[in-house]
């Protein structure tokens, strides 16, 4: 585990950061009457007995008489929170609560968060289809690459419900988004975009697959050893196959500058930073996400040196690509379908939603709506409960 | 599995039961505002991030800057619900959430219904043991006896939060109270005062157990074999264990009636019923505790023609013996003295506080209090976190 050293991380009194975390986030409420003995035999014994017997005899009363449906575990390991990298389960719990919070006040889903005491992959597994029953959906949160790859697609296979990981798809569905938007305001097609991303993690993998997904064509992807290419010798699994599905269709290899002249687009995920000079060499009226937090892999006003459309995850600069725009609504969606599963199509719905939210206010300064558009929510919700029931996989209507 | 076949369960359209029920009893709340960019970014990145890195510096803050430390699991494998049986994790739910909404209720603990689709004694063990980090407390709840011993010692012994099963010590705590009383009604002593209890499951061993510890002397349980004692050839090391705990002790062998005769107390929490005739076999004055649920067994107007004080599980009846008396509290307690375990002399200050309750009011009809006295909770958890300090175990003040 990593344990910052940094002093600027210890609470004072007074900081309203910790203050507002005092005590924690969430709580428990009632969502039934329970104030005299007759509401009580209903809500727990004898009356419960009767509810009980019903979703023995019909497992799917669960739907109509449990909180189950409407709610998502939101699990993480630890491993990857935030860019603090592995701090363990304890200290992330902080990170699962605001998840958890985000879920309730965007997207009006009752989120728990499960911080696991292990960082093995088989045990992380065992132990979330275990608890499985407990839960309408899982949220993967912070587990390090490429582990998070192999358990998301187990628990996939293993369970009937949405699976999810956040760091992977929300934030994969939030760049389409906003690329949509950039690539509208520029002029560009997808099939004619360039785009380069720099980092190959769980965010970069995930962009770089709904990219190709949305049509783009001519797609790198670069880690700290430059372009993931085939003719590398230290790819690991994962990366083999993303070079196959990005920089090979287009024989690219080398380093990030070779990537970066002449790219229309540039997205960071990468936690590090750009140079001044390779962004530079892109093609005019260039599209700059740099999207690392806290600390953007450029700041904004050096990037508009040279890119017409900048965007960062900072909600104190334009166009924020933020999570939140995508995972609550996606999950409301999905439960309204009642969907045993996140597809492809339900994805893309989202962005598109997203990005259709801008309509004709689009400018340099907004290709992506605010978190606290009201319409959001309910915008990202529908779209992806009707590609839900498109691609057969909602169970309700 | 179980599955009921009695038509009575199927939910019907305004059944005031299964309408309470419908989409289930509880939610999340935020317990703290986020209304716009500046809350957002206190609540979650960025500033979330500080608070993270101080936890992973400094665990001990995630006592005062997350939800955990007022949390507790509920945790069932579903084996042993109510008097239903082994029903399964997702027909378990609706009592996991109402014991949540009851640990709210009358307790202020954030409860999350943990429904485990295993019932391997290694693989729930491992599972709690691996979700630990995100809870204060671990309750378990109608997991079937002999696991139910096991998986508790075993938990007990890896953990440093309190872990409770609720079905055994929540029960023994009530019933002692109520015990206390019913003696002081009429004129006994602990000392010299003949109790059986029939059933050797959770809530009989537990029983035995906590009155053993009050400094009953005369004890017996049966089962459906007669009283358990060493002579029996069939007993499993946890009735072994019990046989030499009580029958053992004065030579007690034989059938139930053979236990009943001449006896002052009787304890029902086997789920069958006891005849009338061995009733009036027992003292005179006798202390009836008829605990089965939903039917005692014994009539209490039956009970009442040889029994001086007679209570039950159920609300409609005079002195109800209801866990809800104890759970709350006692976690309260725990919680607010940050106590490491759940000890004995926690339990036996959380009956005596509630026995106190009772005062001057003592009477055949009012033995023990009800769930809604808004005294309960409050001062079973003064005493609870009183005896965790003197126990050791409290690392608050």
């Amino acid at each position: 585990m990593n344990v910052p050293t940094n002093d600027t991380w210890r609470p004072h009194a007074g900081d309203p950061v910790f203050d507002l975390h005092a005590g924690g986030k969430m709580e428990i409420a009632l969502s039934v009457p329970l104030s005299g003995n007759e509401e009580l035999s209903r809500a727990y014994t004898p009356g419960v007995a009767r509810v009980c017997s019903a979703i023995a005899r019909d497992p799917s009363l669960s739907q109509h008489f449990t909180w189950v449906p409407n709610t998502v575990a939101v699990v993480t390991d630890g491993t990857a929170v935030l860019g603090l990298g592995d701090i363990g389960p304890a200290a992330a719990m902080p990170v699962m609560e605001g998840k958890a919070v985000l879920f309730k006040q965007f997207g009006g889903v009752d989120a728990v968060p499960i911080c696991l005491d292990t960082t093995d992959v088989d045990e992380i597994v065992e132990t979330v289809i275990r608890m499985a029953p407990s839960f309408g959906g899982i949220n993967l949160e912070d587990i390090s690459a490429p582990r998070c790859f192999e358990i998301e697609a187990r628990l996939k296979e293993r369970l009937d419900i949405p699976v999810f990981h956040d760091d992977q798809h929300g934030t994969a569905v939030v760049t389409l988004a906003a690329l949509w938007n950039a690539l509208r305001l520029t002029g560009r097609t997808v099939e004619s975009t360039r785009v380069v991303i720099s980092g190959a993690g769980a965010a970069g993998v995930a962009i770089a697959r709904i990219l190709v997904e949305a049509g783009v064509k001519d797609l790198c992807v670069t880690d700290r050893k430059g372009i993931v290419s085939s003719d590398r010798e230290d790819l690991t699994p994962v990366k083999r196959t993303l070079a196959e599905l990005t920089a090979d269709r287009h024989g690219h290899a080398g380093s990030l500058a070779d990537a970066l002249r002449d790219a229309d687009v540039y997205i960071g995920v990468s936690g590090g930073t750009v140079p001044e000079e390779l962004l530079a060499t892109m093609a005019p009226e260039s599209i700059v996400f740099a999207m690392a937090n806290p600390d953007p892999e450029v700041h904004p006003d050096v990037a508009h040196r040279y890119a017409r459309v900048v965007a960062t995850g900072r909600s104190d600069f334009p166009n924020q690509i933020n999570n939140v725009l995508a995972f609550p609504g996606i999950f409301r969606g999905a439960y309204d379908a009642r969907a045993t599963a996140i597809t492809e199509g339900m994805k893309l719905a989202a962005a598109r939603a997203l990005a259709d939210l801008v309509g004709d206010d689009l400018s340099e300064h907004l290709v992506i709506p605010s978190p606290f558009d009201p319409r959001v929510g309910p915008s990202v919700a529908g779209a992806v409960a009707g590609a839900a029931r498109e691609d057969g996989v909602a169970r309700a209507r």
